[in-house]
């Protein structure tokens, strides 16, 4: 048995994910009091934490902090493909852009899609897989209005088990 | 007067910025309830948040969450450099590297360096620094004993005003 990300027994692996293939990975719902919560512990710049200044200012009232929208991408990315994928801890991101301000109330969808793959020379029976992440916003209507935050990343999954 | 990012009069502007110039942003102490409870609602992987799974694997213990570490390092940025700034938001990060796995009790020294800027064309009165930051984990004799992360960035900062 092969661990997924979330401990359970994994069923996507790297042979699974091939250049082209697009996941879902869901509506995260931003929640005023939680995304203030998180800017007055880890980025507590006016436009995130002051209501007063963010309402005056060309923003029109307080923003999310990126790290806020980028953990929301995260728990989106856990529960939709790692937490069914032989996933190792991931190096880090090559890319991520915030392309647009974030607010309470939003509604963000997410789509991932695998870009290119290759095995791993640093770690046999791995393979290194590129992929690219888009957070939207969903407009009243429930259609996508405008990306929010783009990401591009590798990530390593281990090779499908030979049967036994 | 230009609000820093904390909303302060900004005394550090775009002039103030010279490439090979770095600032100490400080140590970040890494708390383990806060460090978990942050990975269960973010990025809840079982290295993250499975005590027992996490003991017998590799790591021999809970790791933080990537994302966790670089909100970390967000905080130290905020305090130690944007509080004083005349900076504006930022579009996000060039690069991003988890080198290290982090630990609850880690205490994490983070240092910025000016690496390139040059004028906005995008936006006048602005310029575009690029940044770099090392985060590294002191050990117990309070010097660094290696890196946990690496990231590269670019931030806009407002021109010093003309005196008056």
């Amino acid at each position: 048995m092969t661990l997924s990300g979330t401990g359970r027994d994994a069923d996507l692996f790297y042979e699974d994910l091939a250049p082209g293939l697009t996941f879902d990975l869901g509506v995260a719902d931003v929640e005023g009091d939680e995304m203030v919560a998180f800017a007055r512990r880890f980025d507590p710049q006016w436009y995130h934490v002051d209501e007063g200044l963010a309402a005056e200012s060309a923003y029109g009232g307080l923003i999310a902090s990126g790290f806020y929208t980028v953990s929301l991408f995260m728990r989106a990315y856990v529960d939709h493909l790692l937490s069914r994928a032989a996933a190792a801890a991931s190096p880090g991101l090559e890319e991520l852009r915030w392309t647009a301000p974030v607010y309470a109330g939003d509604h963000l969808a997410t789509s991932l899609e695998v870009v290119d793959r290759g095995l791993s020379r640093a770690r046999p029976g791995f393979g290194t897989v590129t992929l690219t992440a888009v957070m939207s916003r969903l407009g009243p209507g429930g259609d996508p209005e405008g990306d929010v935050l783009r990401t591009r990343f590798r990530g390593w999954f281990a090779l499908r088990p030979d049967p036994r």
